[in-house]
């Protein structure tokens, strides 16, 4: 049960971005631009982002649905699934190797990324602002994992409602829903 | 030295916030939205949320500048201080001592925010807006510290900077500054 009275059909952050509308919308509009925005990374390669960070903080809700979405924009489930486990391994580009563990350092804390492996992602061919986003999609889902899980918000009741919500994000993004589109129930 | 190229007179946050406009812009209202919108708790005690997060995180520009924040709203610079060393003798209020137990859990992961300490709060009469809000704002600057400290920004050269900033994020809040306004120089 939410520390807090959310509406109890809206799993996750869904309830929380009805709660409080003031900070929703620059909370959306932040995420739309930065995994749905123009860049040189793909919206899967950004969903990879949220996701191994998401992971990392054992976020569930968070994990689930951005694997959902990695998924469904990539075609397939082998590579979430393995950046997860390893990213050394995982069947992703040196450079992802190396923006995925700059996302994961920093995950753990900004002082944690060096030098080093900034240099590793430039050497891969990762740009300045490759980098910078994904620094801060990092941190962006490190204030998301926090706010799902210290106000102790609801899973949703059947696991179908990740892929529900995965073809919402990828297909319309993380603006606000036109009214009546009412079927993300829990 | 920046792991990617900003503006050398720029430290901290302000020279990213310069670097990415699309980026900034949300931040911005987000910041100025939980930091400096209507609540019941006073500006003062939101900058302290936020100093105390940053502390938490070692984040040095960050922690420097909304304890000087703090202290200029409250008037003094015992209690920041304080609040930094040890949340239960601090001189706060049994409600702020709650909060801002909230505000260092949510830091170290959101599952590690309890029931229990949330009834805390509540007990001390903090509202579900007020839960809600140390939450968000915990969240917001664990992105800061990792957007602040992952790009491995600089520190202002002059400690007299952060008085300069303190006085612009009292006096004219988080939002974006007016054309011409360039005295904040490290």
């Amino acid at each position: 049960m939410p520390y807090i009275a959310l509406e109890d059909h809206l799993p996750g952050i869904t309830g929380l971005l009805e709660y409080s509308k003031g900070t929703a919308q620059p909370i959306r509009d932040l995420t739309q631009f930065l995994l749905r925005g123009p860049s040189t990374l793909t919206e899967a390669e950004r969903e990879l982002i949220a996701t191994v960070v998401s992971y990392g903080n054992e976020c569930t809700f968070c994990t689930t649905a951005h694997t959902a979405a990695a998924d469904l924009l990539s075609g397939e489930s082998q590579t979430a699934e393995k950046v997860k486990q390893n990213i050394d391994t995982a069947p992703v580009s040196k450079k992802m190797k190396a923006l995925l563990t700059i996302a994961s350092l920093t995950r753990q804390s900004g002082k944690s990324v060096t030098s080093d492996i900034v240099q590793k992602a430039k050497d891969a061919g990762a740009t300045d602002i490759e980098i910078h986003d994904t620094v801060l999609i990092a941190a962006l889902f490190c204030l998301y994992n926090r706010y799902v899980d210290g106000l102790g918000t609801a899973l949703p009741a059947d696991p179908a409602y990740y892929n529900v919500l995965a073809d919402r994000l990828v297909n319309h993004g993380y603006t606000r829903l036109p009214q009546g589109y009412n079927h993300l129930k829990k």
